[in-house]
């Protein structure tokens, strides 16, 4: 594939999109780290987005599912800090005021602007203070800005994470950009994973809907963190056609498709890989299953394994971890054992095999895991279903770290 | 009730067991903690038990499905350090031949002694070592070393967790033993509990598995780990009637199963409590949802939710992360959010009510959860179901310490 990754880019690298962001105050910080940011299409974008399947959804999804049903927007205003999430019919109001401000501000139609919110749960939205960041930002919006949205959308995370890409098209060239939001640490009510996406090319609304789809049940949709979803879990994907290039044709979507999967799943791993106490990455793999839905639950029940996950950070993660974390799926996989290996950069090795457990394999096994990227594989043998996942290790480090969220 | 607490009794409280252990070396330890114990009944006892859901069960559990089909025993040989699961044939094999050995030895017919292990999974049986641990075993078996079994059951536990009372039922007092092995901590394969209870009731086979069900349904299955069942789950109930007291009557029956709730419910404390980085014990309980399913689920959801107890861990568990858990809950339960308060021996707090969440509530909150028992009280108002779940909280501390568990 063709797709050519842009140096330093993000959400800004396609063309036509600008974005600001400054320190609006909403939590007290040691550091002025910008916590207000807005992002904008120099004109009419179609949008697709994904949100939350947790049944408390936070204030800004219940109004952007209602505003996605328009199909077409200007951008949106981020903030962190606050997730208005649990605030009732006050926060749909709450959420209301911060785009119709950013909106009026911008001389734009109501329901252009979308809003997005993380942080802390169970607090009214400091609506003022996010207005007037919004004042603050709208005169410095600029295409170089991407950065700093990408670091007013981080709560907990270690690192900015950002990312775009160019594809050449039958058309002509088109970039997508991308930054996300999220740790593959265990966070409380911090699970939340935040991922805004624009291209330049020009999509159909139901296209680009069903690609936005396709690409994160490849990817972040695969990635579990600690089991839970939070309240305000959102992803945006805007097309605005500044490149003057329409997806369309069967080898275009094809392309298209595939870089867009390519960024999704290099977001998910920025996700999973995130934060200092981060040690290790770790994809399942299943195969040999009934069905694909109960290999994806199988991979995914390991993957989120509490066992599974210390004892990867502890360098240990062996036989016995995983078997349990199968054995408690909740899915019909048979009581025969898998066949099962670990491997990574620096080797594998077979842990079961015909339903018995290799034995002395602990000292290959040690060297294998201090990798930070593993992979471990299951098979099966009863159909062709294959699953994935991904996920990351749990260490004491992660622990620490995450008590200090609402500091 | 008159049940009565038998300062320092145990598993041989009741009248005719014996028990004995010694160290077998089946880990290479630092220290020499006895890993092999017996338990005897002097005379043929009918027996209940109840083993884990796993789908991979060890082989001990296997066997003791089998075993269970009689209905009537004379004992148990039980060691830790080794799981004896994921072994396949051999591992029923050696279940049998440990079996075997101890009742050639003791003189019983086959099929009288259980066997049941706890350990390191996927690593086959040290079949002699432990033969050779009943063969000094069985000369010093005896009515005091209660104590001994309960500290060679132990793995990464960091207490002897052991209990007894004393009952009047209307033909006399009849007494009930326990010891459980397991803790509240997140142990990669070692989530495993294993619970013995004793009595010297005498009681109907079909009798006493009802009875032991209804009793673990409301303390021990009650009780969330890390949300895995291990491969190796069991508890047994001996009634040996040597107390020459059968448990009959309508009032028998309910004080005896009055009597077997409460020591199952202290025991099922004693391990979410167990352990040096286990600093809250945790209870939810849920009311006012459809049905009791429903609400054993949300409840269930509520206490093993990582974010929970990680929040709970550091004094912090606030609304966010128990409305994220419960909206997270694989079951139907409304969207609109439900009644909650935190309470404790040192308070209570509401954190939400009407669907609108307190605010200020930090600082009598953070109070109130410095105690080392905490309840969490969810009400949906959409029903009469009821439910309960019992938990601990996840400290670093708890990850570290559970590092060693094979050192």
């Amino acid at each position: 594939m063709a797709v050519q990754i842009i140096e330093n880019g993000g959400i800004t690298a396609p063309k036509g999109y600008l974005t600001g962001a400054v320190y609006a105050g909403i939590k007290s910080r040691k550091s002025y780290k910008p916590d207000v940011a807005v992002l904008l299409s120099d004109r009419q974008a179609t949008v697709a987005a994904l949100f939350t399947t947790n049944r408390f959804c936070a204030a800004p999804v219940t109004l952007g599912r209602e505003l996605l049903k328009k199909g077409v927007a200007r951008g949106i205003v981020i903030n962190s800090g606050n997730a208005n999430a649990g605030t009732g019919a006050r926060g749909i109001e709450d959420a209301k005021a911060v785009a119709a401000f950013a909106e009026r501000l911008l001389g734009l139609e109501s329901g252009e602007m979308f809003v997005c919110s993380t942080g802390v749960i169970g607090e009214y939205l400091p609506v003022e203070k996010i207005q007037q960041a919004v004042e603050k930002i709208v005169p410095t919006l600029s295409p170089l800005a991407g950065s700093d949205a990408a670091w007013a959308i981080m709560t907990t995370d270690k690192a900015r994470k950002e990312l775009a890409a160019e594809l050449p098209l039958s058309g002509g060239t088109v970039r997508i950009g991308a930054m996300s939001k999220g740790s593959g640490m265990i966070h409380p009510n911090m699970a939340t994973t935040l991922t805004f996406l624009t291209t330049d090319a020009a999509v159909d609304r139901s296209l680009l809907q069903s690609l936005l789809r396709d690409a994160c049940d490849r990817s972040i949709h695969l990635l579990t963190i600690d089991g839970d979803t939070s309240t305000n879990d959102s992803i945006f994907l805007f097309a605005n056609g500044a490149s003057g290039v329409r997806v369309e044709s069967e080898a275009d979507v094809e392309a298209f498709a595939d870089a867009l999967n390519q960024i999704c799943l290099a977001m998910a791993k920025k996700i999973a890989a995130d934060g200092e106490g981060a040690s290790r990455m770790m994809t399942v793999e299943t195969r040999g299953l009934s069905t694909k839905e109960t290999a994806a639950a199988v991979a995914r029940a390991v993957a989120s394994s509490t066992s599974v996950k210390l004892a990867l950070g502890q360098g240990r993660l062996g036989w016995g971890e995983i078997l349990t974390a199968v054995g408690n799926s909740a899915v019909e996989c048979g009581d025969i054992a898998p066949d099962c290996a670990i491997r990574s950069p620096l080797g594998a090795v077979t842990l079961c095999e015909n339903g018995l457990a290799a034995e002395g394999v602990e000292s290959r096994l040690a060297q294998i895991l201090s990798a930070a990227e593993v992979t471990v594989s299951l098979d099966f043998h009863q159909g062709d279903g294959c699953g994935l996942a991904y996920g990351c290790d749990l260490t004491d480090e992660y622990v620490r770290i995450n008590g200090d969220y609402r500091s």
